[in-house]
């Protein structure tokens, strides 16, 4: 026979855990959703993701705000990557969630369209940080670093050890 | 204290929030089991994916129904793809449920085992339609575009948008 | 009205279900803990996913224990790896859970940096079998076999297949 009470806790314990898997889901969603818009140059849809005191970091590159990278995004640069034919790939990520924010760690890669086929234009180490917001999970902070030996990327990647 | 009929709305609320969970997650277990299905030119698991009614189009491509995906599969060109060594690859996607109809955008890419290596045969933006039935999510569209800098691939990937 | 019993039939049910879309969500995690910790040659972290009984199969290789793999990613070879700039990328897998066990399918790349951009080392199929232990998931064996047109990997890949 079950009780009132063990009911209240049932089905908290249950709301929580949902809600866990929910945040995780939607945080890939929105790594996930990062190359569909940065390959069509849409701005708009790339700075959506973003939190207005986003900050994206590559390497030497600093971009401020979700303004910030819609600019780059619908920048002459990207806009000419997009006629050659790039696709921006994200592996999917290891997600840590604490409350009301989150990191995720995972690979991005880069592949053009040339005339002899497709080339590997970049890969890369990414650590995204994320905040829960009332228009759901954004990116505050995104560092990406290639892959080029060197230990900054590997840095990068520590971050998906447990804190 | 908690009153019975807080019990029934906040199960009721669980059942559809896992039930969307599960949804996304078989999904994407449709998706990634393409690759292993094609991979070894195996028309009987390729076309299980597929409902009757299913259409597979690549750029001038247009394959009819889940029995001519898997003759596609089964075909002398596949089977030479598989003695090569191939791999269909499929990037976690963007997943949208609207009751029993789903769409999901994501990349595929394919490599090819080579005397020198792997090359990079194939660069893809892919939308899938699926539908709940009986034997659970399937595939009744997917659309596939090179990634060639021109507007198609473009239009595919923008289906990543909400509606 | 909503009855006790009928109550906690409906906790019960959904207790299970979210249990197995948690451990489909571990055993994802485990999966892309991998390459982070292989990419910086960190042999504490990659050993923390396997089982002390673990075997990590790749073609004639043959790994055993939790220790072995951390030795390997310790070693000079790996070392060398990560100083040239290496990225172990898995896909997303296929996930089965059966009780305290699984089986996930997928594809792993090793992309490497070299002095004209990035090439593509290695593509393999991957079959992880898992084991659920008092601090989770934990990875009991791994058959990784390169994509090379023989029928080693198709193997690997027809694990995809439900039993």
């Amino acid at each position: 026979m079950i009780s009132p009470g063990d009911t209240g806790d049932r089905l908290l314990a249950l709301e929580n855990r949902v809600r866990l898997l929910e945040d995780e889901a939607a945080i890939c969603r929105v790594i996930a959703s990062w190359g569909p818009a940065a390959d069509r140059a849409d701005g708009r849809a790339a700075s959506s993701l973003w939190t207005d005191d986003a900050v994206l970091i590559a390497e030497a590159m600093r971009i401020e705000g979700a303004s910030g990278v819609g600019d780059m995004i619908d920048s002459e640069g990207q806009q000419a990557l997009v006629r050659q034919g790039c696709a921006h790939v994200q592996s999917f990520p290891v997600v840590q969630v604490d409350g009301d924010r989150a990191t995720a760690v995972n690979y991005g890669r880069v592949y053009l369209h040339t005339n002899e086929g497709f080339e590997i234009w970049r890969v890369s180490a990414n650590c995204w940080e994320l905040r829960r917001t009332a228009d759901g999970w954004r990116v505050t902070r995104r560092h990406a670093h290639v892959i080029d030996g060197g230990p900054q990327a590997q840095e990068v990647l520590a971050r998906a050890d447990k804190p």
